[in-house]
């Protein structure tokens, strides 16, 4: 993916090839909320005006250039990891003993295929954050990007969400099941925190 | 952009580089939910448990790959229109005749800038309504997919609006302003949309 165009990349998504599918598109709405989280801090960075926000703005930026990476890496290995998974349902299951190494390894395979979107929804939350970092201190010539940000990486986490939520639906064993379910809980007031940033913006270029 | 790879991209998004900004952020997402639109479809035509839906599939398909590519081209004109409005905006404003002149060089370029997103939302709106029309009939194994679809156009509508916005408010004819704000009306419930068909994939991931 690194190495293909954008043309090229949105055209395997839109094939019939299992992968990229919507956890890569997750990962690119991610990574594309974490870009324009950079872009604005670059543009803000070094101007007078916006001196007092200068050392958050390095610092945001230094951190959304490491989600944009990050959210790169999700998307390739959201394709290794539904791979695997495919892998598991075509083993043999003829013998008894089959079936249950076959099923043990399906179980496996889900249980780490949840575990890409969920690293998703985490750089999701992230980026939705850093929005909101910069959204006092912004150049205003650029602010409708952070709203921008703040509706890509929404995206980003709902798609991971429920990516997760398909994973979880084959997993059999509760304990496994349980530990996904939790780890969901803390992304469920995160769209509310990109709605409230998209709105701040909207008052401020309306007002 | 076409010929980028997407690694590059999104350098060149996150980099103080005026563009590719937020414009063609909005267009890229609406573009990742097209593609999705099309691979759910790809992935349901030809099957036999599908075949009432396959002349749905089909249409929805080629309207879908259409939209990426409008989409696409939708990003680079972003640029081009943000460049022609920086250029009016280096106009110079010596003579009384000068300001003038570049006012309304401003003005026509603001109008055309704000037309860019005005047709990405309107890209991004019909995404949403494929993915509601293939949300019954869609193979249930890439049904989340759909969800992923809506969540991205969702993204790229919001933003899309935004941008219009940016645009609107720099706009001081009276009717221009008018005509661009009465454009953006229609968009008012799509969001919803988009949410409804959210909510119907994830209550049927987690029945």
């Amino acid at each position: 993916m690194h190495q293909q165009t954008v043309h090229a990349w949105l055209a395997d998504l839109a094939s019939e090839a299992p992968t990229p599918g919507g956890g890569a598109a997750a990962a690119m709405n991610a990574a594309v909320g974490a870009a324009l989280v950079s872009m604005v801090c670059n543009l803000t960075i070094g101007k007078p005006r916006y001196a007092a926000h200068e050392s958050t703005m390095i610092e945001v930026r230094h951190q959304a250039d490491q989600l944009r990476q990050q959210a790169l890496e999700l998307a390739e290995q959201d394709a290794a990891a539904f791979g695997r998974v495919m892998a598991a349902y075509r083993l043999p299951r003829q013998t008894e003993q089959e079936q249950q190494t076959r099923n043990q390894a399906i179980q496996d395979a889900l249980v780490e295929a949840a575990d890409v979107p969920l690293r998703t929804a985490a750089v999701a939350a992230e980026v939705i954050g850093l929005a909101d970092r910069i959204l006092e201190g912004a150049n205003v010539n650029v602010i409708s990007d952070v709203a921008v940000a703040a509706a890509s990486a929404r995206a980003a986490l709902s798609a991971a969400v429920i990516n997760v939520e398909v994973n979880l639906a084959g997993i059999t064993d509760a304990d496994r099941k349980a530990k996904l379910t939790d780890a969901l809980v803390k992304y469920q007031g995160v769209e509310a925190d990109a709605d409230r940033i998209i709105a701040a913006v909207r008052s401020r270029i309306n007002q």
